[in-house]
């Protein structure tokens, strides 16, 4: 499968479309974006790291049950996906608080919740990616009432099975995005990433953050904490 | 009954404590504020205008169900309340975009929403009264499941009552700000006040807009309009 047409240039990767209608093809940038574009870098290796650990958690994923875009990876920062029509919403996934929720409600970073937190996004750039409320996403028709119902069970799924996984590895899940995407017949399949760009991943032990916040917040040694999720994941 | 402690000073509104441990003095000041503080001025009457409307409505309300802490009026800007346990949210009805949802969600004021809007915001002045949704509540346990349920049925409620009201009057109820409490029993009523302070009335022929939005948005004629509706609800 080859890339045809350039269809989009997102912060982190570029999508092409391809000879078939029904898959599009990912490619994983090295470029690193925070603040709502405000910070922009580069973080040595990323692209191929997240294509990997994507795909990785993906599959994961899939074998437990959670459908995906997956199709598969065809070298080291391009993989085959399914084209999906995005639903327009980031969801984030908390177990502890940590960045904008910590901020918003004034709880130190690092504490437990008392219960898993989700929280949605309208993904619009120029609005700032707003947080919205189910009435919020009934009302302006980013979800229907079933379609929300999906995502909310997938992602307290998600969050299970990745949260034991990565226990496993002595990383901890403090939080992380999703996106979700429509198949033609109305399917809700996982899409996008799931990476060190779009999750919060702590040493258990060390409380060390192996995750982008290490590039927002200039702690050094970003692309040591990318290889190290990569190691501990893959192996490698 | 009378005053014996300043109990709270808000922005709008003193409370102070009486005899009866159950029961305090709500007594509403002119000051108005807007921007969380960051606007300050006074607008001449509101206290005595909010005070009747709020009993007014508070009345309307409880003739259809709907409990408050409403006791009775004493003065012109004084109101003997029962006693709650504020719940530390503050509830947003919608009906039709305007103010913080018209910017935040990029949509033109005006627009009657596909559906009403319910939004919680966090009360905590030194945060921002930050939104909240069912997740947050529930994790830093703002209030309790049966408790949210509650609020939602009742806000539900109190919008049908005032809208189809307020209708006959000719003023549009476009969005509303309500507090509730706890009675020492749990039981959840109707709190604060409801007023051009927390309300955005529109009149239904010219759109005029007869709330606080006049002060907030300098549009001038702020005192007429508190009395405007103070005419259109009690015949004064």
């Amino acid at each position: 499968m080859e890339k045809t047409n350039l269809l989009y240039v997102g912060k982190a990767k570029k999508v092409y479309e391809t000879a078939d209608k029904g898959l599009l093809i990912v490619d994983y940038k090295d470029d690193a974006t925070a603040f709502n574009g405000l910070k922009k870098g580069t973080i040595l290796g990323k692209g191929a790291i997240n294509n990997r650990v994507t795909n990785h958690l993906m599959k994961l994923l899939q074998r437990h049950g959670v459908p995906t875009h997956l199709v598969e990876q065809l070298s080291e920062r391009e993989t085959l996906v399914k084209r999906v029509q995005i639903v327009p919403l980031e969801v984030i996934v908390r177990n502890i608080a940590a960045g904008s929720l910590a901020k918003r409600l004034g709880i130190p970073e690092g504490v437990k919740m008392s219960r898993t937190v989700l929280e949605f996004c309208y993904k619009d750039d120029a609005l700032g990616d707003p947080m919205v409320n189910d009435d919020h996403i009934l009302a302006m028709r980013f979800a229907t009432e079933e379609e929300l119902k999906t995502i909310r069970a997938y992602s307290h799924k998600i969050n299970d099975v990745l949260s034991a996984y990565l226990q496993d590895l002595n990383i901890e899940l403090i939080d992380f995005k999703l996106e979700f995407g429509k198949l033609p017949d109305g399917t809700i399949v996982l899409a996008d990433e799931i990476s060190p760009d779009t999750c919060r991943f702590w040493d258990s032990t060390s409380g060390e953050k192996l995750d982008k916040d290490r590039f927002r917040r200039d702690l050094g040694n970003v692309e040591g904490a990318y290889r190290e999720i990569l190691k501990r994941l893959l192996g490698e």
